[in-house]
């Protein structure tokens, strides 16, 4: 079901990468920290990707760290070289994606390595978003010696150092994946959420779903929702439900920054009066006139449409038959869903008017991790097809 | 949807209880042992309950322990007592489960502590089965001191001793969870069991099923089957999968005493060449002129017989509307659902055809344990309302 997704040619013919020297130990420790710290920009930095980095002195001592906060502020190598001060000049920065090396909504951060002193850069991720890459190849230039992971595991090795390298890029791809799987396919990265029971329900036959999960699992979801920057609906869920699809604290206040509510409304059933119409949020009513055949929306348009407007990170909130096209599609890049011990035995199953006609049509995702929130059950779920890595 | 449950008369008038006194912090530690101990016997005790005995000298160590091993061998408290040899003189015996009081395949354990010389016993939980009760009050008559938690417990003091009786007894009860709330209510504990996608499907349209679980939950599902002494199936699935129901090792080789195969078949549906009517295991084909009105099967009719003929804990493995009408008569007592890391978006749902109209009939369980067994998760749930304690 999944289908292979388009690549965009690469800004820089990276043949034949030059891997330079093999990193040291302490520069793998190094990149793990880098990978915690860059974590902390989740949600925030949308549309940019997390970015974390180390600096180490010449005897492996952290002389600084950083990492990007929020979209339009400095980058993580502005913040760690700050923190350093002089103590750049000879260091080594280790760092969990390529240098940019545009001038976006703050300078290169390849001219700011350069300009500190920074004499060693360690690279996780080549940066795949063509107007900024070409930062390892700046530094070089600039004298600095690079260790380019990438190119690294690409030479096959067998050995210890080899394990530790793939190790240490796939934390570095896993932190960044909605960034790196955006830029990449030029879509959305998309997260399918549901609050259902242990029967795959979200309804009652008579439409009654308030509440099927508990509270602790509701104040999750809009830490959830905090973190991306779209939430996709399809118009039956308007109708049935009519959702704010807001970011909430604990009291139902809309809070922080709120991400664009679109609505796949093929044919204009969206009420004048819904809720996701009103002023807390953006809303964007995607029609078939806009990203569709007139008839219905497509919804590969309606992501390649998202991306264009600067989304990177939408979360599918249903409802069923929206979920199952989007599933069909192969669009579902990872599914948290929030299960609640109790049975229906009857009512609306969370993915459904799907395609999939025998089993062995189906795609096996992974599971990434299961973890109780008050009486329910968080379960993630990776679908691996989409997370392959053509690191352009 | 869970009704209350009927409970047998009790065969000995308790009131007013006499606790006697209090226990020790050594016995209630001794009673966590023999509430792992009883543990070891789950399933091959079936019919009998389980229990555990710990016997501790006047110092407060531990001379001897014992559990019931296997229905028509020696009782929990023969082993600890052969285990304590000499030592027994002048004990206590600790105990999951009040002495049984009967001559069944082996004589009473209030003789045998009797005999043995022990002067103290502490009883988690009073024995609810007629024919056997009266333990406690056989041992005060021949001069034994009985701390009987139960009675403790009744007494409602807020004081941290109190705290720990009550957690002491929920152990024991909940080792025993299966053969107390057989012997209660009169009829089978009953573990709801499937193997279900994300989207909670057991089945694609056309309905195909292996394998949706993996290897690893499925020879799960098989130690599963072990523990029980009965597993249920409705005519529809022995129709649509023609499962064995046995309990099979890795090969596929039936291993073990196998539990009675039933399948609930109202209008005697079961092919002749179904692999449930092969020899590998006991089968009865349950019709509705043997526990039904003539048209249908009863399910409450059904469990009674079962308890009858010595069936204590059922295994039901579906189908989805045999499933539903036991959610709906409230005789689930837990469910173990293996989920795999998939959605299919359409199929056969676990539980499905139910009566429930809207959110607020639903009857809430109680998450009990959450695990990985191999890329699937295994949940365990419980449905409280039948796990009340009348402890009659």
């Amino acid at each position: 079901m999944q289908p292979s997704v388009p690549v965009p040619t690469p800004a820089v013919a990276p043949a034949p990468p030059d891997p330079g020297p093999a990193p040291t130990r302490a520069e793998l420790v190094a990149l793990d920290r880098a990978v915690e710290l860059a974590g902390r920009g989740a949600g925030t930095v949308l549309p940019n990707p997390v970015v974390g980095c180390v600096l180490l002195d010449p005897t492996g001592q952290v002389v600084g760290e950083g990492f990007h906060q929020r979209a339009g502020e400095p980058h993580a190598e502005v913040h760690a070289l700050a923190a350093a001060g002089d103590r750049a000049r000879g260091a080594t920065a280790v760092v969990t994606l390529e240098p940019c090396n545009h001038v976006g909504r703050t300078g290169p951060c390849s001219e700011a390595l350069l300009a500190a002193g920074v004499v060693r850069v360690v690279v996780a991720v080549r940066d795949p978003f063509a107007p900024a890459a070409g930062g390892i190849e700046r530094l070089r230039a600039g004298g600095v010696t690079v260790v380019d992971l990438p190119a690294h595991a690409a030479l096959e090795s067998a050995d210890d150092t080899a394990a530790a390298v793939a190790g240490a890029i796939e934390h570095a791809e896993t932190v960044n994946r909605v960034w790196l799987h955006a830029v990449r396919t030029r879509r959305p990265f998309v997260t399918f959420k549901a609050g259902m029971t242990l029967d795959g329900r979200i309804a009652a036959p008579d439409g009654t779903s308030r509440w099927i999960t508990s509270p602790e699992a509701r104040a999750d979801v809009h830490r959830l929702r905090a973190q991306v920057d779209t939430m996709l609906v399809g118009v039956g869920t308007v109708l049935a439900d009519d959702p704010a699809l807001t970011v909430r604290d604990a009291d139902g206040t809309p809070v922080g920054r709120q991400p664009l509510r679109v609505v796949a409304d093929s044919t204009g059933r969206t009420p004048s009066t819904a809720r996701v119409r009103d002023d807390a949020a953006p809303t964007w009513i995607a029609g078939a006139d806009e990203v569709g055949d007139g008839t219905r929306v497509d919804l590969v348009r309606l992501l390649e449409e998202l991306y264009r407007r600067d989304r990177r990170h939408v979360l599918l909130e249903g409802g069923p038959t929206l979920a199952a096209a989007c599933f069909d599609a192969g669009l579902v890049n990872e599914a948290v869903l929030y299960v609640a011990p109790t049975v229906l035995g009857a009512g609306r199953p969370a993915v459904d008017g799907g395609r999939l006609h025998t089993l062995a049509e189906r795609t096996d995702g992974v599971l990434r991790s299961v973890r109780q929130v008050g009486p329910d059950v968080r379960l993630d779920v990776v679908f691996p097809v989409l997370l392959s890595r053509p690191n352009s």
